[in-house]
């Protein structure tokens, strides 16, 4: 894949996402508010991206998510006027559950885990011809999440540092795609990468320890958005050749930031959303004196009840 | 008051606020996203622009306050480093209390709304020598506010109209002044102004039509917010020089605005931040083909517990 792959979904789907803000909270710490983006995450930017490039056939599209991909598919679905089917596997929370059902989409909750929703979702592909848009690893899908980096590095052009949250490693390939940190794809220089996980979801840690992605267990707070059980191998092949750290946090500190974001910020953010911000807040992640960091705050698909201030 | 006093505002008050993002969600339709401010409201702007331009006297500093304004003023005091004592109604939201607690402010409730809280903060006032701090009816609490305008122009040129929320006015007023719109004031051209108030609490309704301010009831679902009984006088001198349309809305409207800033946008606002918002929503105010609307969304002091999903 290659940076110009980025600029290419960002016009595609340009009509139909948003260009999120940024919001620079001091000197040094911006957030991008990815959280603000249609469906509730950055997963709409891949979700056009892939259904735009293709020739949706008449079963319409397919695809099995921990809950927000399924939502951005389903929203791109009805934005596009064609047939959305969705497999989730039973840890995807109510609301997310409740949200795919208000899009429209025909749902099937199948499987604890995403990886078990996958598998009955391929089968199904298999069975009706649907077109099948992946989670993570498709290079449509992970050039639509690159449109994230792209704006980052417009929006904040001295961005140092860059802190992305982890699953199957699309959103955090595509958003070093598109901020140029990947070397070899013609990108422009950019910024370090600083790619944050679950301690008891660390896909990427464990592939950059083992060389290749292998099977991680998938549990904690963030599990029905950072659940997948292994890397994508286009998001291996993409984030081992780029300049970057990776950093594990607890779920006592996504659940301390995702408190802190909206005590102090009033941003209402998932738990996987809250987990780049974890990092830094916890000091998994310390910036170097005057480091500009920008924290991609990636979904809000929330029950807000569980928000709670002071 | 100039368009000068708002610049000079933005200068004095520049590393205390945060310069919020706007949001387009349409071609002709953007958000300020104000309710991200410090103390969750565009209170901070005028409280931070008051209290730096005044000498703070041992006593500290002295507010009467539906909620935002207190938790504005205990803000600034907590940062500035100077005491804090705060008057609110027993209408203010739990909420809000919990806010000015954990911002270590002296509270005192007393009186049903807003203005029975002010006349006690003034009494008081008067005993201590603390300094005061009005809610709307300061030159310098006004030119902190008219901060926004100026941020607005600044981020979103092209913009034909804005879209703000009244209480005493001293936002309305700061927001036209600051984005040029009142005459005489030196400003640049300047879009068009649209003041929208709940039907329950419609001070700049009923004093643009007895050509004065005059006494108005308050009730309703944004009365913590929207709640004086009376508008300011030099928001009056303002706003009755502005071309400007002053519009009402139902409580019903805005409680659909709010449920849909969350559900559509994730945007968590309280009933008064999502007050402009309504006049677009229920058609209160309908835009000309192709008008450039920007809404302001100016405060999220609420539980967030209140805001439900689909």
């Amino acid at each position: 894949m290659k940076f110009q792959d980025a600029l290419d979904a960002a016009e595609r789907i340009s009509g139909y996402v948003l260009r999120t803000p940024t919001l620079r909270v001091t000197p040094t710490l911006t957030f991008k508010l990815e959280l603000l983006q249609h469906s509730g995450s950055f997963k709409a930017r891949g979700a056009f991206n892939r259904i735009l490039t293709g020739d949706v056939p008449e079963p319409g599209v397919i695809a099995a998510s921990g809950g927000n991909h399924g939502l951005a598919v389903a929203y791109a679905a009805r934005r596009l006027g064609v047939r959305a089917e969705i497999f989730v596997p039973t840890v995807t929370s109510p609301v997310k559950v409740a949200g795919l059902r208000a899009l429209g989409a025909e749902i099937t909750q199948t499987g604890a885990i995403y990886s078990q929703a996958a598998e009955a979702a391929a089968k199904r592909a298999a069975e009706t011809g649907a077109l099948q848009v992946h989670a993570y690893d498709q290079p449509e899908v992970i050039a639509g999440q690159a449109t994230t980096g792209v704006e980052v590095m417009e929006q904040a052009p001295d961005t140092d540092t860059i802190l992305v949250a982890v699953g199957g490693g699309g959103f955090a390939a595509g958003v070093s795609l598109g901020s140029g940190a990947v070397p070899g794809t013609a990108g422009g220089g950019g910024p370090k990468i600083v790619a944050v996980e679950p301690e008891l979801i660390p896909t990427l840690n464990a592939a950059l320890k083992a060389g290749e992605p292998v099977q991680v267990p998938v549990s904690g707070v963030a599990a029905d958005a950072l659940g997948a059980s292994k890397l994508g191998a286009l998001a291996f092949d993409l984030l081992s050749r780029t300049a970057l750290t990776s950093v594990l946090v607890t779920d006592e500190a996504i659940e301390d930031a995702r408190r802190t974001l909206w005590r102090d910020h009033r941003i209402a953010a998932e738990h996987s959303g809250a987990t780049a911000y974890a990092a830094l807040l916890s000091g998994a992640y310390v910036p170097a004196p005057g480091e500009r960091v920008v924290v991609v705050i990636c979904g809000s698909n929330t029950d807000p009840a569980t928000l709670v201030i002071n």
